[in-house]
């Protein structure tokens, strides 16, 4: 393969990426050594469910692994290990060790489904952060000026509008740049969202005497909402060790214009054979409907199996469309903590009613029919199970809801 | 004494304190439990040679220990040791840990001229800075808000005008604030332009579950231009350990406003005799120049003894007054590395020729006296001893020199 060849696959999907004539001489210097190139990619260990968003980039770092090189899958556990020293984000609870470890065992189990184990050295940053002394970070944070850290546009945003920064959010980004010149770290890859902080870790590197580490962006994936990215705490997400019915579900529920995104940033097929497909829609010759079926059974296959893909989609025929539903039902996940929920809030919180008494109303008139059966009792409780239900209020109001059970 | 008499000298001359009703309510325990109040005052172990300015804050500390309480004077070393990590300013080059125990030992010798050595605790804030890890230092700045360092009255003016702002300069005060946790002080002194520091250090001990300390700001002296602040980069200071003619000939060169200035902040005299010279300088039964004179003697004989005093003041009529030169001469030092200076160079430094040409010829036509003697080879070169001497060019002009020969 040639450096081109390989820059082509490197690059591809890639949404930017500083600089090309960088990663060249790096890919150049590791041919001539035959040295793997050291690739860098951070995880937060609080967040261990993994969904198709972190996919995008999982599935990049495989490539750097298939043409040979090294992967560290860096968990930023110093800082988890830390939580929100301000005691004002209940959400951000200090983790303990032995929480972090856990945490990236379920990690493993999740990534090892699409990285190679042989190539991916797990590592974490709080193996060199923990050494370091008030000192060194006392120097570390004078590598860059507040006004330099004022310009990311979160900080620049709350600093705009009077919402406090305290001082340590402006040592998070150093250090994370710090944990480049602990790995020496050749590439890095992040989300676009991880921009700033990237280009913060090359100054780093540079400060540190190292050379600056080639940063490579990659799409921020659309929830199923095709809107917002996607992210557990919306709700709008594939989580990738979610069951196959579910997660073929789930990718129906997109629209015709998502699925090219997904064919785009989540698919193994080239780009040649997408724009193929999306030709023979455009002709007529082939149903969105079945592209996207065929791309739900890829992703479904990828994570479990063909055979578990196939049964995911004669389960979908049989329960969607033979039931003659629409394939345009909004799909809503409840949030809750409790084993079952009463019907008249499932109403509500799906917004298939507007208010509690509208809620009432409506069973007691024998309008809501729960996956097809007509409920009349206005207290009757529904166990919120992990299964995709449909919700029907009259005669054309659809809604699939799904339970996100927290304990 | 009373606690309203204690409270009366404790707050002499004390520009502001925060607050009136804290410190009320920490005398009255102090004396309830028995317990002297622990008092801090920080000093910056890189410059060793203190002058009146600084005595204006020590003996403000005499003042607690003679009414039977403690003081911490703490050694800021763990900054020092640091330096400037970011390489852009050559003074602050880091202390090694033998040369900031040199500093202190010369501070020692300094302090006792006028602290209590019974009453005073010297204290190097590395020795708990030193031990804070990284993890410590994050939690330390997660106390405080980019927006609220901001409102410094030095980051704020660099910040609008684009002056780099390095992010540990944040963390400074911090830990300055840290230090007060530390020594868990009662009450922390400092100069008014310490006004922001010392308001963190309060935040931060409340921030670590203490009562905060009252913090008292003395004034700033002026210099002997009765301008800037007295400083020894300025040159415009007095030494506590000049030698008793030139401590004295200096403090006959102020003016006679800031000589009622120095009476206030230096002289031990009571607010009420200080008045009681004024009336009778304003009255023409004291001449300012007896005062001046009597200022003079007291400072020089609290750090060199009476007898020293006596000698200078003897020194000094014989060679200003008697000599019948002007009094209001200006006063200048030449900072500089060389043990002899050309007479030119001489001329040009003090302003009295406005170029080297201009030097060359008033040496040439005869118009230079150095301590009366004529100059006249343009060659000559002066020694840079540490007496004081007389540049005169022409008739009325008239400057008095001084050396400052570093190594």
């Amino acid at each position: 393969m040639t450096i081109e060849e390989e820059l082509e696959i490197i690059t591809r999907n890639v949404e930017e990426y500083i600089s090309e004539e960088e990663l060249v001489a790096k890919l150049k210097k590791s041919r001539q050594e035959k040295r793997p190139l050291r690739i860098k990619a951070g995880f937060d260990p609080t967040a261990p469910d993994l969904h198709l968003g972190h996919t995008v980039l999982l599935n990049k770092l495989r490539q750097f692994q298939d043409l040979g090189h090294e992967v560290y899958f860096l968990i930023g556990d110093f800082t988890a290990m830390i939580g929100d020293p301000t005691g004002r984000s209940e959400v951000r609870k200090a983790l303990t060790r032995e929480e972090v470890l856990k945490n990236a065992e379920t990690y493993k189990e999740q990534v090892f489904k699409i990285l190679d184990p042989e190539k991916t050295k797990v590592v974490f940053n709080s193996q060199w952060l923990g050494r370091m002394s008030a000192e060194d970070m006392v120097r570390l944070t004078a590598k860059y000026t507040v006004a330099r850290m004022l310009e990311r546009d979160d900080f620049k945003k709350r600093f705009r509008e009077g919402i406090p920064i305290f001082i340590h959010e402006f040592i998070y980004p150093l250090m994370q740049g710090y944990d480049s010149v602990a790995l020496e770290a050749d590439i890095e890859l992040g989300g676009t969202d991880q921009r700033f902080n990237l280009l913060v870790a090359r100054d780093i590197q540079r400060e540190y005497g190292q050379e600056p580490e080639v940063i490579m962006m990659l799409p921020i994936l659309e929830g199923l909402d095709g809107v917002q990215k996607m992210s557990k705490s919306l709700g709008n997400y594939v989580g990738i060790t979610e069951p196959p019915n579910q997660m073929y579900g789930k990718l129906m529920s997109i629209s015709d214009e998502l699925m090219w995104r997904y064919y785009q940033l989540l698919s193994n097929l080239s780009p040649a054979e997408i724009e193929k497909k999306k030709r023979e829609v455009q002709e007529g010759r082939y149903h969105p409907k079945r592209a996207k079926m065929d791309l739900a059974f890829e992703i479904v296959a990828r994570f479990h199996g063909v055979e578990a893909a196939k049964k995911a989609e004669e389960e979908f025929e049989r329960v969607f469309a033979k039931k003659g539903l629409p394939e345009d039902m909004p799909e809503m996940v409840i949030v809750t903590q409790d084993p079952k929920l009463k019907i008249t809030r499932i109403l509500t919180d799906t917004r298939m009613a507007r208010s509690n008494a509208e809620a009432k109303r409506l069973v007691q008139q024998g309008g809501v029919r729960w996956d097809g059966e007509r409920v009349t009792d206005i207290n009757a409780e529904i166990p919120c199970d992990d299964k995709e239900h449909i919700l029907r209020v009259g005669k054309k109001k659809f809604c699939r809801v799904r339970f996100d059970v927290r304990e």
